[in-house]
C-alpha cells in the first residue's frame, strides 16, 4: 500500500503529499501524522502540496482534519507550496481551509511556525479556555 | 504529468521519492534538481526514499546519476530512510550505490552533509586529485 512518507526536520515534522488522497492513503497518514507527533513531539507540521494540481473538498476536509488533530496533540499545522492555479480554484469553489495557515514555501512556513511558538511561549501561563460557564458555575479541572 | 518536488530547507534541497520513477520523472527530477541547485548556491542534496517498497537498478541509476550531477554542481547527494528490506535486496541483487552516501533518516543525513563540507572546508586549497601519476610524471593542472 502506498502511504506518505512524514519526515521529521529539526522541532517539525514535513509531509510532502504527491500521490492521490485516496480514502486509505488519508486515514493511514492521520494516523502515522499524529503517532509521530506524540513520538516527537514536535510543536509544528508542515504539508507541503506542491506536487498537487487539484485540492478538491475532499483533501481540504483531509487538511482541516489534520490541523485539527494536530492542534489537539500542540502542534499548528501549515500548509505550503499553494500553486496559484489551486488557490484560484479554492476560492472559485467557494472551499475554505479551516483553522489552516498557509505559507509559500516551506522555508516560510518553518518562519511562521516558530513565530507563533514564540507567541505561545509568552503567552503560556495564561488561561486558554473560552468558553465561560454561562450559568455561574465553575468547572474546576 | 506528474513531478517530484524539490524542497529548499536551510542549505539544503530534499527530494521526497513517492512515485514510480517513470523515465520522464526521472529526466524531469534531475533537470528541476540541477536547476535548483543553481539557482539557490545550496551544497547539499537529501534525497528520502521511505516510501520506495523497491529499488531496482533503474532507480539506482538514477541516484547515481543524480549524486554525479550534484557533485559536478558542488552538492553532495546523501539519501536517506532506506528500508531495511530495500537493503537485503539491493545487496542480493549485487547493486552498489556508485558514489552515494546513505543516513538512516532525513536529520541524520543532515548532520552528514554539515560534518562534509566542514571537512571540505578545512581541505579548501590543497589538492583533491588522488591519482598519482605512477611513471613519475607530474601531471600539472
Amino acid at each position: 500500500m502506498e502511504r506518505v512518507p512524514v519526515l521529521k526536520i529539526g522541532d517539525f515534522l514535513l509531509v510532502s503529499i504527491q500521490v492521490d488522497m485516496e480514502d486509505q492513503i488519508a486515514l493511514q497518514l492521520q494516523e502515522d501524522l499524529s503517532e509521530r507527533i506524540v513520538q516527537t513531539g514536535v510543536h509544528g507540521v508542515i504539508i507541503d502540496i506542491t506536487a498537487l494540481d487539484i485540492v478538491d473538498s475532499f483533501v481540504g476536509r483531509m487538511l482541516s482534519t489534520i490541523a485539527a488533530i494536530s492542534k489537539v496533540l500542540d502542534a499548528e499545522t501549515v500548509v505550503v507550496g499553494m500553486r496559484p492555479a489551486v488557490a484560484i480554484t479554492l476560492v472559485e469553489l467557494g472551499l475554505s481551509l479551516n483553522g489552516i495557515r498557509t505559507a509559500l514555501n516551506v522555508e516560510r512556513g518553518m518562519e511562521l511556525l516558530a513565530r507563533a511558538r514564540e507567541e505561545e511561549d509568552l503567552l503560556d501561563g495564561e488561561d486558554d479556555d473560552e468558553q465561560p460557564a454561562e450559568d455561574g458555575t465553575a468547572v474546576t479541572s
